[in-house]
């Protein structure tokens, strides 16, 4: 990537603007149909060749690499777009991003990123000429090389496309507040039989035509996956022009290279349709900027060509191209015969590269006129490195939003309800590269107030109630039933070098698991490429957890993520438990400062317990984890009797609630408790960047004294974080089993062995000769457990000791604080959904 | 549930048939509005009372539940939709099963049932009268009641519908291979988002009119998710409509509720649409068996009502009929004031329960009579208990499958291509209840055998060229590019009775995780349900591993479902990693004739080396792991220096090189070698129920001895599953971690630090005293791996010493078994997509 100051592509001057008052020549789309050879040859010669990359000797097998790793089947569609693009990014000086789902075509993508001239700027010893093609060429797919994908090593790429069905929410989340942007994205019609893509066609409803840019999506049918026909391929066209309709489209099509139409004819066709797309999106765009706020009919394109196209038509008697057969690699055999290597070398001189490259092995002069100006060439648009662009934001100190506690427990908050105060002028200050994503749970997840500074975004149809819903054309929070289009859209929206988070109930965000899997592999992956720049953290806020699905039940549970997440490489994710509101808000704040990071936060929503001022949550989240002394009984210079570990809010208060049962029984037991916010601090320095030292671990947790941990989670990951610690043989965990579930709070703790009752008997199970006293202690929380269980079964709430513990420091008074308004006529947005 | 013998609902005498030719009269649709009224009584009061249940005396506080947790607001749409379907099978004697994929509708799923008389039935104290439905309301929601969903405990359901988007895909399921079942199912509009459910429309292409049964989709616009407009309610018509056409339907649009249309007449005109409709698929089912296989154009209907239908309009001055506001429970504060109890008690009474239930609290006779006989109640379809209808398969011996060892590593087989040709035979002997389910990677996978004997099924457009791929109109296998539908599918065909397996590759898996949790939950909480007879487990076949994408990289690597799997209770998942062909075979067996499982299997398809006789797979795979004495050289009576273990057909692989070094460079070192097919043996007999003791653990892998252990995932689940045993403090493990990717087998496994000579210096590092001849030994190790890396990095291949390798007691003279027939022109359908 060159050094030179980034200028924002796209000036309001030239986006949107009219092509040139001029003919569309045979000149220019011979020029266009050079370009594209030129891509197809590029493409395949990555695909086979180690040496004489310009044919300039007969091919010999020892030319064709031994392992053929690669994908054509999608390669010559998206290079035949490409080619086009580059005609009306010239005429128009339309800033435009190239987002290619099939992330197959991955040789593709290179070659026109080679052609481009941007590959040579950024990797240097990739030359124009004959030897940096020869390099090129050997490269690709093979060890020491690069991947097959449209990997981060592509220059313009934000979409790897290796798991298919995020091209349209990726290209969305990048179109959100880039006004000038046209994205355009290439579905393959095997994608678009995922679910993710399916429903990411109505993503329509949530883009803006004057503050947002626009996505052109273009449906790729070439009619085969792996093995088989793709289902859109194969429905009447009526039926599939009914779909586009449907989901909000004018669609457009074309069908090209299924007869022996002259490319000159079939170039002009696609070069004129192309013309009349970008055309109408400008109409669109002017109307927008003249103030019509309703939903636009955005153009799409069907783009109807054969798989494989340009490749040999049939091999050894089997139809490869327009076929499942060119999926992969044609003439997997290259090497094995005479006659399949000279099926190979009529095929690679089909695209006469002589009259492509000239004697150095540089693209001839002709065709270098396509390519696009500086940062208006797709592989040097600088949104597909947003870290170029990224701003830091604008953060209110968090101090100011915090809550008043004038003793550990003293006062009771909702603790995502506080940090949404804090959200609310985090919009404010941000009001263009900062959003907010959610599956309809942002009021739910208690983060309403942020509907104070902003709207949720809606373009579909407005009623006169919606007044009283926080729905507008522009909004800062995005909100729709798929967590698949809330993470997609994010994603784009962090690549392009912006801002967000995305606030779910904690069972679901499963849904995403493989979506976290990829983006959690392109941050490691862009951490070792040099012109790739940081981009901000993916920030997930988890609230309406496993311990609080009173409404629920058992298929809202699931505190599974945090042990997807840490399987990923330690230098990119961080998860964090934060134990009441003011340590929330440290937690957010630092999180929204970071970089290149997966932030998983978990924190419940209902009302709970405040344990820690501000400038106690700050030293505590700046440790990560630490002795709460005014928690325990420690006595000066001895190790504790007992460490009692705890992570989580629910867990925090349970903990607790059994120190004090201790502290009040057995004052004798020397009591330590450990509160844990950032969990990654239990692993050893050597396995993650947050990790303590074994010293310190010992320190904390001692090396040799039971420690009875209360954890959020499922009870094996703090054993998986432990267990080269000195002393992991005597920690104890409690955690989520998975036992089903209930209806109360107290009674869900139980059902799982985590209420302060059980720890109270755990720790009593570890501490050798307490004596008969704390027998008889046991036996009371047996008991106590019996009672608090058929309370519930009588009554259907907690029994009043448990539900209004408070933490003896706090007295009767704990009041609420941090500002629950509550709506008698619904429990809706106010608990579960 | 009745014991009595089930008979199969809808012989073919009865399903389909037209109605009765008589007028619909306005007493049957005053009985289904009676019928209607009463499910919505007795879903209000289920949420709100705890007494009172008829409010035969004054609505007081104490009678109304202190915490009041349910969903109200889409439940009167489907009470709706449930009563006119009742009167459409009674006439029509039509076997339906009612799919409700708002599962928030729990409290109208279990009032039907409570009505038609099942649930009284399946809980007989739950009984008919009035302290039946004390009962009935009081268990609501309420600790160590029901839960809230539409969950395992309702009578009828397939379908918890907690987790949105699975509706259509649990449908089509249960639909395959049942010709005479109506499944009528209810796709809400907030589920409609979700990606899952938009592809799962297009399931109608891959279903047969004459073979499958019929879904019948009834999206329900009611509106308003949570806590906002739904998106399809707030386009316009024409563009719904053309959505609905583009998916394949034809649409038949209901709108009630919004204005003050007589019940009579609302109720008239769904009933009379109903009938359009159920006579518009009789005229297809009769085309269909008339020979017409041509996709036909299924109808489905729109019903676009208010949410919350029937409760208060306006409550304390905002809206909340017709609102999000009615999603949860409207007047949350029931309890509060004397207001709002008026307002409950006015709602509750809106409903004339009098003219509903008798003195006794009965249901009236005139409005028994809607309900369906026997299993013709919907909350009765044998379906929807599929354990009552499953039959073994017959399964042919796999044993004549297997393939010749003569001595370990003796023969090279691609494991999942011998698998193939048993499940060929599998589907064969049992035509009409197995299928097999994939996202285009059946044949990549290397199953492509079971083409031998079926195709896959594709309603579609056809082609000729389709001949030679294997496409049908019936066909036991099911392939399209979305893992969600593939899970979906397979999960409605295992709950009503029937058997599979889902192949797909190993990293993308994690697209369903979150469909696995909810599967597991529903296994977990059914085996707690003594009316709830067992199922097929849901066996995965994971290919295409993280160990082999040496054509995609990075972003097809992800060994980690394993680690999200066993997450769920130990009662339900089974793990296995067959390390060869005939250990595949057995395993698989094994599985098909399990029950109530998930068991998920990892297997290579490349071609490698067979290591044990069928006779030693058999007893290997029943011990689920076990010391392979031919690897090792131990010395009899004492343990050895050092244990190798292994999990995983590459680490083994690795693992057997490694103990070959070790005894040519080492001959004095004793060393055991340990395979583990059944992952979940190395747990804790407390732990799991195939956990091994402490005593048979120690035997295997000493309690002091070193031992070094290759894994096929992330290592840190061997040490998840091992920290109790004596011996964890010495156990290393090598896995996969997340280092990137590279393009040859052995780069890959050196990249992860999992290869033979990186074992080996494993070894060197943690036996004391080895001498100086294993200190040479180790920089011979280094130098190896130095040299098999740039050998790679110079001819694009794997060293031959490194490839070639076999077995010692191999020879030279590994032969390839099972018949891998190549394709010359292609190596798609053979290698990695």
């Amino acid at each position: 990537m060159s050094t030179q100051t980034i200028t924002h592509a796209g000036a309001p001057s030239t986006a949107w603007s009219a092509r040139p008052d001029a003919p569309l020549t045979d000149e220019t789309l011979d020029v266009v149909d050079g370009w594209w050879r030129a891509a197809n040859y590029l493409s395949v010669g990555q695909i086979y060749l180690l040496a004489n990359p310009l044919l300039r000797e007969p091919l010999h097998r020892d030319h064709v690499k031994p392992r053929l790793l690669g994908h054509w089947g999608t390669t010559p569609g998206l290079n035949f777009v490409y080619a086009h693009l580059n005609r009306a990014i010239r005429e128009r000086s339309q800033p435009t991003l190239y987002v290619t789902g099939p992330g197959h075509g991955g040789p593709g993508l290179v070659a026109n990123a080679y052609l481009d001239g941007t590959y040579s700027e950024v990797y240097t010893d990739i030359t124009q000429d004959t030897e940096g093609l020869r390099r090129l060429f050997r490269q690709f797919s093979f060890p020491g090389g690069i991947p097959s994908h449209v990997a981060p090593e592509t220059p313009g790429s934000i979409h790897e496309g290796g798991e298919l069905g995020y091209a349209l929410s990726h290209a969305y989340g990048a179109a959100f507040d880039n006004p000038d942007l046209l994205v355009a994205a290439v579905v393959g019609d095997g994608e678009a039989e995922t679910g993710p893509l399916a429903t990411s066609w109505h993503s329509n409803k949530f883009v803006d035509a004057r503050q947002d840019g626009v996505v052109l999506p273009i449906l790729h049918l070439n009619g085969y996956k792996i093995a088989n026909p793709t289902v859109l391929a194969r429905i009447p066209e009526s039926e599939l022009l009914d779909l586009m309709r449907g989901y909000g489209h004018k669609p457009h099509v074309f069908t090209g290279g299924f007869d022996d139409e002259d490319p000159a004819a079939f170039h002009r066709r696609f070069a004129e349709l192309l013309d009349v797309v970008l055309d109408e999106i400008a109409d669109i765009k002017a109307r927008a900027a003249a103030g019509d706020d309703s939903r636009p009919t955005w153009p799409m394109i069907v783009l109807r060509t054969p798989k494989g196209w340009t490749c040999p038509p049939v091999i050894d008697g089997k139809q490869v191209e327009d076929s499942w057969r060119s999926h992969q690699v044609p003439l997997s055999s290259a090497r094995d015969t005479e006659e399949h290597l000279e099926v190979l070398e009529e095929w690679l001189r089909s695209y006469r590269a002589d009259d492509l490259f000239d004697d150095d092995g540089r693209l001839v002069e002709r065709l270098q006129v396509l390519a696009p100006d500086g940062h208006l060439r797709m592989s040097d648009n600088p949104h597909a490195n947003g870290g170029l662009l990224l701003r830091d934001l604008r953060l209110p100190d968090f101090r100011d939003f915090a809550v008043d506690v004038p003793v550990p427990g003293g006062s009771i908050s909702e603790a995502t309800r506080v940090l949404g105060q804090w959200l609310a002028e985090v919009v404010r200050l941000n009001p263009d590269n900062f959003r907010i994503f959610g599956p309809d749970e942002t009021a739910s997840n208690r983060l309403q107030a942020v509907y104070e500074t902003t709207d949720k975004q809606w373009n579909a149809e407005l009623v006169p109630a919606d007044a009283d819903n926080h729905l507008a054309r522009v909004g800062r929070v995005m909100e729709v039933l798929s967590e698949h289009q809330c993470q997609g859209w994010l994603e784009g929206y962090l690549l392009t070098g912006r801002h967000g988070l995305f606030n779910c109930y904690e069972a679901f965000i499963h849904i995403i698991d493989s979506m976290f899997n990829q983006h959690a592999k392109w941050l490691k992956v862009t951490d070792e490429i040099p012109w790739r720049r940081p981009i901000a953290s993916l920030n997930y806020l988890l609230s309406s957890h496993v311990w609080r699905q009173d409404h629920n039940g058992f298929s809202h549970q699931d505190p599974g993520f945090i042990d997807h997440v840490v399987n990923k490489k330690a230098e990119v994710v961080r998860v964090y438990l934060p134990p009441d509101a003011n340590t929330l808000l440290s937690t957010y704040d630092h999180c929204l400062r970071s970089r290149q990071y997966v932030n998983v936060v978990v924190s419940g929503k209902q009302p709970a317990p405040n344990f820690l001022t501000m400038e106690e949550a700050i030293a505590h989240c700046s440790r990560g984890l630490g002795i709460w002394e005014w928690a325990g009984n420690e006595r000066d210079g001895e190790d504790p009797d007992v460490v009692l570990g705890c992570a989580g809010d629910v867990p925090t208060l349970e903990t607790l609630a059994a120190a004090d049962l201790l502290r009040r029984h057995l004052p004798e037991l020397s009591v330590r408790v450990v509160n844990v916010v950032d969990l990654m601090r239990l692993q050893d320095v050597k396995e993650h960047p947050h990790g303590l030292s074994d010293r310190d671990f010992d320190t904390l947790f001692t090396k040799d004294r039971p420690v009875i941990f209360a954890y959020h989670g499922y009870p094996w990951l703090i054993h998986r974080l432990t267990y080269r610690r000195t002393g992991h043989p005597n920690i104890h965990v409690r955690g989520y089993k998975e036992e089903g579930t209930t209806t109360t709070p107290f009674d869900m703790v139980m059902l799982n062995d985590l209420d302060r009752f059980h720890l109270v008997m755990d720790v009593i199970d570890r501490v050798p000769s307490l004596g008969s006293k704390a027998a008889r202690l046991r036996q009371q929380m047996q008991d106590a457990r019996h009672e608090a269980r058929e309370y519930t079964r009588e009554h259907g709430e907690d029994i009043p000791s448990v539900r209004d513990w408070v933490w003896p420091d706090a007295g009767e008074t704990a009041t609420e604080v941090g500002g629950p308004e509550r709506d008698a006529t619904t429990s809706t947005g106010g608990d579960n959904e």
